[in-house]
């Protein structure tokens, strides 16, 4: 499935946001009293100046290519291009003619070498480039110092100016469009790099044709190129297939070429194009974060938060049209903003006060370039960075970075995981963990459907953990509303494992009766004959005692399976379970404990991951899985309730008991009753019919008289 | 062994420093302006506001004592005092009668019940308390009590004070001293705050028979008492022999009765007494933290950080009388000061912006009342909180909290924990973890030999785990020297194993050839016949390949061994080694390289904890321990590099290769000589004779020549 995953270069792509003013040439800032320069921008300039400045009277070295990622002239082309762009920026800021001189004198000299380079000497199964090994990282050079010259370009005389523009930059955008055709116009998050390259090359050196090619594809039709991208490549949500990881790097090229467009054509309104989708993928992508961590939903690493630089340049190019206070505060948290004016316009709202807290929503991101292929759910208790948070992924599989997690969910609780998502099983960047590259566990486990917070059926992951399959098949979403303080969202996925449906209910309940936000989960599978069913906890910190009789994994351990990551999982004992239980663990000063009801639950298995890890590449995480066998079905209701405080230093703990005692489920016609029994004696019963009728009626009977509620859900009412 | 452990009182003692002071009666502050008062400390006034003020108007329950620790009187009586002391300090900053009047209120309850009062119900095994089941609790209760009194009596009625004096001080203070005479007259921690209670109800109640007592003991001979115990408890440097975690409880009651002492008789300069061994003894506290946490050795509980209430009260007590600015940054990141004239002057200062950044230091701090018993030693790189530090415990036994780790160390870097202490097998407060109580782990795992960094000899703790036997050895310090860069430390044991001598000198070196600290670890062992030695790296982090070739442990665990430990450690896998050999671990951003050399080591062994643990109890985490089978003698010397930086944010991994290429060893009459061959092509080549003479002249030859340096180590150079 690797051929799906889109392939990052290796490395930092320096990017760069130009201004949005009408005139065609950059804004070019007036070089700004010490005094006056915001401190965040400041920094931003120091920075960029203990790059640029050691290397103003040196000889860049511009190499003939002949290396791989990593190798000399790689890392060497890197450089360059990053010293252009950001030499450019600070010319701009500055006005110091060295700056634009430096970039002159290096573009001079790729001018002399481009045009005779053949394709690259280390050409592999990527398309290959002419400075690189992937032509992806030549459209990543092009971005960056176009924007470089575009800033210096006034500063530099004519005759070199057309030396230049001949040498470099028009065989390079040639190169990259009509000589890359397939890629150019695919609709792919390469094809957005290789056309956002060529388009704001045509803007800078003045050649509409090229522009042209990048708004409406090479033949000019429109049935590829930057429109059809922006139709295709998000949701109407500004939710990205692939999940928050590589959304926000394939933010990068839309985010610059828009910004070019905006500057040059503005009356083209690009950034309210597809009712402002770019933005939305911006707000997206920020609202899927955690405590400052993205979620690490399918292929992701997990340390990537909402300070990388693409989202730092989200954030400049969305100020400078919205103006939302809000987006200050994300740049106070991402300590950086971009070398532009855009950039300075958000340091500088920063320095006067402005920043507003970032709302955190409660929001179902739909999937799909039309919306209709299930969505990504996210229920909140409150707007604070520390409010819990409930991730529910029911998606589409999202290429082949993708995970078979459908109907999986991850859970936040006072800044920290509680229920947690493996992400990638990928050490980036680091040599000795196979290169830097994604890990063979990546398929064998984190890939897997058993490493995610949802059901596996027999064994075995979701459409046969076959990412084609995955992708023909997405969830629909059941529900996704607020009412009497229960937040609601279901969804149902058939097929993910022959002849079997599946849907799950999960609600936020945040009421006086249980004193503190609770999680409902309701889980129920039918179909496809007698199954082994799984559903596993992946849960952050310690297990305590909770009545369950947990034997063996003591004085030897072996795996609990032999395949679709099974494997991986040390079976660390196993207790019997009889209609009910309550699992419970705890973790720095909070006490979570899962209480559920189900008659489909033999047994609850304790795992630890790092079975069959011949490399140690695998952390030792824990799990605990709720089992149920040779079942026609699985059904089983469970509340999640996280309480507690402790300190270690004024040596207290308080709230240590549960509010929640018991959860019960009955059913009538297919709909659930669900009653949760409190500690203090008080009950709360919701009612899921699986219907998503609004205005339907719903009843159930139970021994202690009948319940009802309208529609979806709903806080049931005892009938008189 | 439990007889040894110092009881804590289950839940917060709320301690109080008074007034320095000559008058008698404690001073009461002029209310202050709210605009007067700075932040920090308007805050600890909101926060005990919001304690006291609610109960002003309410009937306080004094209850008869039935229940023990975690019950309701319990619990009540433990409120109750708080209430009286933070009441008491309330009135003195604010003049508010109505908080004198509570006070008085409740202190006549407990005037009308206390002299009834049989020993209390649930007594057990610790000495019987009458309002708690442990008389150390009654202590506490006297501590905080007699503050909150003295700090109203003045507004209290005379024939009200006689009749509290009359009821609970006089006959409470009479239980604890001559009543409880085995505990007050102990040199221990219980004894002093017996002690405490009593000498500061003396100076409260104007009984000076009482402070006698207090200061001198029951018979009046200074055999006991608390200038015995200033003596005793307290190495010359200020080190407490149970370590940083219990040293700073048991600093509480001698602070707040050095300050009573100070108040009402400021002539005997109590905290000057011994060169200053009180203040000596908080600095000593704090120095032993890392990143805001106290260093983890013996029985301690892992997130006990400087920010402690005690230590809250240490920094207040002490900057009263050093004024040393350092003390107000150590403040800040407490985020607390102490509702005192003391505490209000701490955090005037700060507001005045005079807080320095408190200066981390290398040092050595003996152990033993006269300083002759070991040493815990601390090297750092620099003064900064996060610059490295090395701890090299080579200190006594620490009585029943000790931990049989002798010449075992840890390391931090970069803020983190890199070679760990697995601290005390107990979850503090948390009731479904044994009641909150150490774990049986604790014995059958923390205490033990391998569950530290230091040497293991034929799978056996030292001392046999006999703490009585530990008791009774203690290392011998070789050496503690700076020089050439090179931070240089080692010790002796012997008999910690029958017939064994068993050494270590450990370095911090920061010198020009490797660009960056790294750490020199030479291990030698010798005697007693043949053995199977063991030295076990417990990392933090994730291995990496750094060519060993690991078998094993993919398909099936077993623990490691039977007993002292070993049964709680799975076998992950074990690579085979000859003469050297190089371990690497990956941790938030940086890597981690140990390379070692020895001909004593025959395999690398990589374990993970959790084996023997049916109540899972233990944290997973992992080690690697590096053996040699059938050796009349251990040598070892190894190099610890940290290096590399990594951003997530910017996908970048700096310095990933490690300086360090190989480490060799040659001997020659019993003195090492280690070369550290760098990737550079540079060598760095260290002599460690272990004779602390350091006028002695040492020479090793080597295949390429003789080296020779002066003293027990130092850089070796090569004779013409």
């Amino acid at each position: 499935m690797s051929k799906f995953r889109l392939h990052l270069c290796a490395g930092l792509a320096v990017l760069a946001l130009t201004g949005q003013a009408a005139a065609a040439t950059p804004p070019k800032a007036a070089p700004a009293a010490a005094a006056q320069v915001p401190p965040l921008f400041a920094a931003t300039l120091a920075k960029s100046r203990a790059f640029v400045d050691p290397q103003l009277r040196k000889t860049i070295d511009v190499p003939v290519p002949a290396d791989a990622g990593g190798g000399y002239t790689h890392e060497r082309h890197k450089d360059n291009y990053r010293l252009i762009y950001e030499a450019g920026m600070l010319y701009r800021q500055t006005g110091d003619k060295a700056y634009a001189d430096l970039v002159k004198r290096v573009l001079l000299d790729y001018a002399k070498l481009y045009p005779s380079l053949p394709p690259h000497p280390k050409r592999a199964n990527q398309k290959p480039g002419r400075l690189f090994w992937q032509v992806l990282n030549d459209s990543v050079w092009l971005v960056n110092s176009i924007q470089g010259y575009e800033a210096v370009k006034d500063a530099i005389p004519a005759t070199d100016r057309a030396t230049i523009e001949a040498g470099v930059f028009r065989p390079m955008a040639a190169f990259l469009s009509t000589g890359s055709a397939s890629t150019f116009d695919s609709i792919h998050n390469h094809g957005t790099w290789a056309l956002a390259a060529v388009g704001m090359t045509g803007y800078a050196i003045g050649d509409q044709g090229l522009v042209k090619q990048a708004l409406y594809g090479l033949d000019g039709s429109g049935k590829s190129g930057f429109y059809r991208q922006l139709d295709e490549l998000f949701s109407p949500d500004g939710y990205y297939a692939e999940g928050p990881y590589y959304q926000r790097y394939a933010l990068s090229p839309f985010l610059l070429f828009a910004q070019s467009i905006q500057r040059h054509e503005p009356s083209r309104k690009i950034l309210d194009y597809r009712d402002g989708v770019l933005r939305k993928a911006v707000y997206a992508n920020l609202q899927q974060s955690y405590a400052g961590l993205l979620f690490p939903i399918n292929d992701a690493i997990r340390d990537k938060g909402i300070d990388t630089p693409e989202l730092v340049h989200g954030v400049a190019v969305t100020y400078a049209v919205t103006h939302d206070p809000a987006l200050l505060s994300i740049a106070v948290q991402q300590n950086a903003v971009v070398l532009s004016p855009e950039g300075l316009e958000v340091a500088a709202a920063i320095a006067r006060g402005e920043a507003k807290p970032f709302p955190f929503a409660s929001m179902k991101l739909r999937d799909g370039a039309k919306g209709d292929k299930g969505a990504l759910v996210i229920l909140r208790s409150g707007p604070k960075a520390k409010d819990q948070a409930l991730v529910f992924k029911a998606t589409s599989q999202g290429m082949g970075h993708g995970h078979f997690d459908k109907l999986s969910w991850q859970f936040y609780d006072a800044g920290r995981e509680v229920l947690t998502d493996y992400g990638a099983a990928r050490f980036l960047n680091v040599e000795a963990k196979a290169g830097g590259r994604y890990l063979p566990e990546n398929d064998s486990w984190a890939q897997q459907t058993v490493s995610h917070n949802t059901l596996v059926v027999d064994e075995k992951s979701q459409f046969g953990a076959d990412a084609d399959i995955g992708e023909a098949h997405w969830p629909t979403i059941l529900a996704f509303d607020v009412k009497d303080g229960i937040q609601m969202t279901a969804a149902t996925i058939e097929d993910a494992w022959p002849g079997v449906r599946y849907r799950r209910a999960m609600a936020l309940i945040n009421r006086p009766e249980t004193g503190r936000p609770i999680v409902l989960d309701l889980v129920r599978a039918e179909g496809g004959g007698k199954h082994r069913f799984d559903l596993p906890l992946h849960y952050a910190g310690q297990i305590v005692d909770s009545g369950l009789k947990f034997q063996g994994g003591t004085s030897e351990l072996k795996p609990l399976g032999k395949a679709y990551g099974y494997q991986h999982l040390w079976d660390r004992g196993r207790a019997p379970v009889k209609g009910a239980g309550r699992v419970a663990w705890f973790n720095e000063g909070r006490f979570y404990d899962y209480v559920f009801a189900s008659t489909d639950v033999d047994q609850a298995v304790l795992t630890e991951l790092g079975a069959n890890d011949p490399d140690y590449n695998l952390r030792n995480e824990r799990a605990v899985i709720l089992r149920g066998d040779e079942r026609d079905g699985f059904v089983l209701a469970g509340v999640l309730e996280a309480h507690g405080s402790y300190s270690a230093a004024e040596e207290y703990a308080r709230d240590t008991i549960a509010a929640v005692k018991a959860v019960e489920r009955v059913s009538e016609n297919g709909a659930d009753l669900v009653t949760i029994r409190l500690s203090s004696g008080k009950t709360l019963t919701i009612g899921v019919s699986w219907d998503p009728d609004p205005a339907k009626r719903h009843r159930v009977m139970t021994p202690g008289g009948a319940y009802a509620w309208t529609g979806f859900s709903g806080l049931a009412v005892r009938e008189q």
